[in-house]
């Protein structure tokens, strides 16, 4: 199993990239071809105060092929697009796989 | 559910951090009082290069009470002072719930 995780600062416009991200960015990461699940967290605060993200979505694929053929993909494209219509200055996204 | 999430940059001297890490923080992390789950990733690496972070923690519980039970618990301040031996500069900490 192989987890993209993507981490989405908070903007200062934190009302209009919420809504994007709920009925734009959700839906087209729900198409990623080989999804084995999509988890996403709606950040609502840190142990000491405020937080300075916003969502995480983790895609989980069953091997590291499965996620570069899902980026790869029409609807992995699409999803990049969206990140550079929206996001392309909040997010941090990386790659890992599960400790036992 | 609330999901605690710590998340663990890279320092430079990698391999005395992963043996901390591994064999007495997670040890530590798994004696949370009222965890519902503990997932865990190693970062293998970014979308595009290299990634900043080594790990990261997803603390799940059934409730922002039993989180914020479990954080000031004796295993939850046996937690934080392991924190502030070996990653205060390397973690950044938030939590958050669920989009179904």
């Amino acid at each position: 199993m192989v987890t993209l995780v993507a981490l989405y600062k908070r903007p200062s416009d934190d009302g209009e990239f919420e809504k994007h991200f709920l009925e734009i960015h959700l839906p087209l990461l729900r198409q990623f071809p080989g999804l084995h699940s999509l988890n996403v967290l709606r950040v609502t605060g840190a142990p000491l105060g405020e937080s300075k993200f916003s969502f995480l979505v983790e895609a989980s694929f069953p091997s590291r092929a499965a996620m570069d053929a899902a980026l790869s993909s029409r609807e992995g494209k699409a999803v990049a697009r969206d990140i550079m219509a929206f996001a392309a200055e909040y997010i941090t996204a990386f790659h890992g796989e599960p400790i036992a």
